[in-house]
């Protein structure tokens, strides 16, 4: 790709980390700015993504040119295609960040000690957070605007399919910001695509706070091994359905064929469908016409089978740890909630997990037990979103359980600070 | 050393990744513990320490035995010796924790959208915990009970010249914390000391959410690289005291000394005094016959030499940069507040820093630019740590921005979890 330019591992390593300095020294400058400031760059970047929109979309057509010229599929080109409507859509989900509350500088305690000093525990910005990916070009605008809402710099590696939008997208969104008076290298775009950027930002911990690698596994895998800093990823979403002995079969069935059909292309939709053995002759057949339906291939265990006969086919053994993010459905027969919870823990990736039960009892043991971000009582699976929960915003869904877990908006792009006021209070007082 | 056994790189792979496989199963067990059994667990090993006492001795004299061998000095022996007193201390340190708050099960957020979901933001342990020390035996103890306290499982990895102690220790613990229904392999210590095994501590993110290095600077790079999941640690405490124009002189003396002097040894200790320029002629003097009389050696800036004349020696650059950990101290004359905030921002290590002032514009200034897990005004560096905080337990001090940051208690060793109650909700309601 054009954008992989001849630089030498050297010259790389310099432009990365001269680009690392400058971020530091911008998150300094941001952390301070109040709410009015920083709702104030928003608008000012919203208005410049609409005054530069045809130079965007221009840049956007090279993507498109090259994306053509190397084969990509028609729904890779689609995913990199901007055009007003989505351009537009991107200017206003930035306005629509300035409007969500700021968690900088919130309180997260307060105490005052014997000794009379007084100790607050206060929301601050991270720093700087370096976001590598791979996917449609309205992730550079999403990812630095949430960001920079929360008072941090960042550090955008894109992938070399969007580059040319990437980088007319990142300079729209710091010229805008500088016309509020955004510090500069607020946002600051890696120019080339070079594979050897990602190593040397996950080497320059001094530099970066946080890495969030967003696409496939092998970016996820390469960051994970390389980073000296703290990374917070999303892994898989290989999530269950459990259909307890005491389900409403009718509830059961519609949150089975919702949580897997409503968008099967994503992480929380369902991929192991879990049924209590003493109702599994009388539900199987109900789902199944509901699936069938909606052609999902069914693939159950022997029990399953048996009881369905020619509508599923025999699973294996690999199918209880699938992600399929398609029309395709693991069924098994457990023989009580126990085997359910032992077998979420050890084959689901601990996204989001359900339980259809009208026995209290049970939903909270499940709910104690199952070892996921987010454990569901008859709610379908596909309301484990930062929109649904009622964040505003969201960054990704991290299948991480420290600093963040689940849904990631606003408040976990933030890290807190001890501030400590006292009279002269003394470890060793003189006398 | 003799714990450091002939096994072949495979039979520390398997040794290692089965005690992570059964730290995982305890993982579940501890989680759903209850309050009330955990504090029982947490007083039947304190019973058991003070029963299995002269085993442990006899354990720590082959330990002493060992070191006196291979030459350690006086002071590293001490640091390894147990006595009666010593170990009752440990004992009695099991019994305070039980008696702590149990951060388990705290409502962080709660919300009901107007789709009729409820959504419970709750605490939950962080699961496996691996713990690398190289410290006193006394480590084994203080870290397993934090984490049990927390409801997670440990691994635990010490140095070859404690292995016998402490694995008399971590027998002893979770031996009396099996009479009290301790789930079995809640607290593992990795019986060998070969170097191989923190690598495969490191690689092991199947079994291991968290790894909490506590040691010298090689050690800590040495997990940093390797590490596969979160890795919280404690670099450097290179603090600061600001002296501002309006200071009160005499405070700020009595400040510097006491973070200078109480205890060189630690992290929260003082190691440059910044003082603004138009104060440095009446407030050095001052310091520097208070720091004399503790024998500290000053070693100053130009501004600062051309003041004390003999009394201090001429600062080279990487003395802004050193944690001397002793009676020694960089003094700098600075402009002005902004160039304080600049040199620590630039040389400290963002743990803890202070300003001493009467100008409370200053120090809000001082407190919202400095970019550190601890920033203090007219306090004692010595003061930012877990118990003077009033956590009333420490597990270590945090200069990472992520998870955790400054001191760390119960609290940090959690992570969390969402919880979401419904009535059958769809993503796409039928009809």
């Amino acid at each position: 790709m054009s954008a992989a330019v001849a630089l030498s591992p050297e010259e790389i390593h310099d432009a990365v980390f001269a680009m690392g300095k400058k971020a530091r020294m911008a998150a300094h400058a941001l952390a301070v700015l109040s709410t009015d400031q920083k709702n104030a760059i928003l608008r000012a970047m919203a208005a410049e993504l609409r005054v530069q929109s045809a130079e965007i979309l221009t840049e956007n057509a090279k993507d498109l040119a090259a994306g053509e010229a190397s084969g990509l599929t028609k729904a890779m080109l689609d995913r990199l295609l901007l055009d007003e409507t989505r351009l537009e859509a991107v200017a206003s989900g930035v306005e629509q960040v300035s409007k969500l509350d700021d968690p900088v500088g919130d309180i997260l305690d307060e105490r005052t000690r014997p000794n009379g000093i007084r100790i607050q525990q206060i929301r601050v910005p991270i720093g700087v957070i370096g976001i590598i990916y791979e996917s449609r070009p309205n992730v550079t605008s999403d990812a630095a605007v949430l960001c920079l809402k929360s008072g941090n710099a960042t550090i955008l590696r894109g992938g070399s399919e969007a580059i040319y939008s990437n980088r007319a997208i990142a300079a729209a969104l710091q010229a805008g910001g500088e016309k509020a008076e955004l510090p500069q290298n607020s946002i600051q775009l890696i120019p080339f695509t070079n594979r050897e950027s990602v190593n040397e930002m996950a080497s320059m911990d001094r530099y970066l706070d946080l890495i969030i690698p967003r696409g496939g596994k092998g970016l996820i895998e390469t960051v994970v091994s390389l980073a000296r800093m703290p990374v917070i990823k999303h892994y898989d979403g290989i999530c269950h359905v459990f259909v307890d002995r005491a389900a409403d079969l009718k509830m059961a069935v519609e949150i089975a064929v919702d949580s897997k059909t409503q968008k099967p292309s994503v992480c929380n939709a369902l991929e192991t469908l879990l049924v209590h053995e003493s109702v599994a002759k009388e539900f199987l057949p109900l789902v199944a016409e509901g699936l069938a339906a909606r052609k999902v291939e069914m693939r159950g265990c022997e029990k399953t089978c048996a009881i369905l006969g020619d509508q599923a086919s025999g699973a294996r053994e690999e199918d209880w740890g699938a992600e399929y993010l398609d029309y395709i459905l693991a069924i098994k027969v457990v023989a009580s909630l126990e085997e359910a919870v032992l077998h979420i823990n050890e084959h689901g990736s601990q996204h989001t997990d359900c339980i259809v039960t009208t026995e209290e009892g049970a939903a909270e043991r499940f709910l104690c037990e199952v070892d996921s971000a987010c454990v569901h009582h008859n709610v379908s699976t596909r309301f484990s979103d930062g929109e649904e929960f009622g964040f505003g915003a969201e960054i990704g869904i991290s299948t991480d359980k420290l600093h963040a877990r689940g849904p990631m908006a606003l408040r976990e792009l933030t890290s807190y600070q001890y501030r400590v006021r006292g009279e002269g209070q003394l470890k060793a007082p003189p006398g």
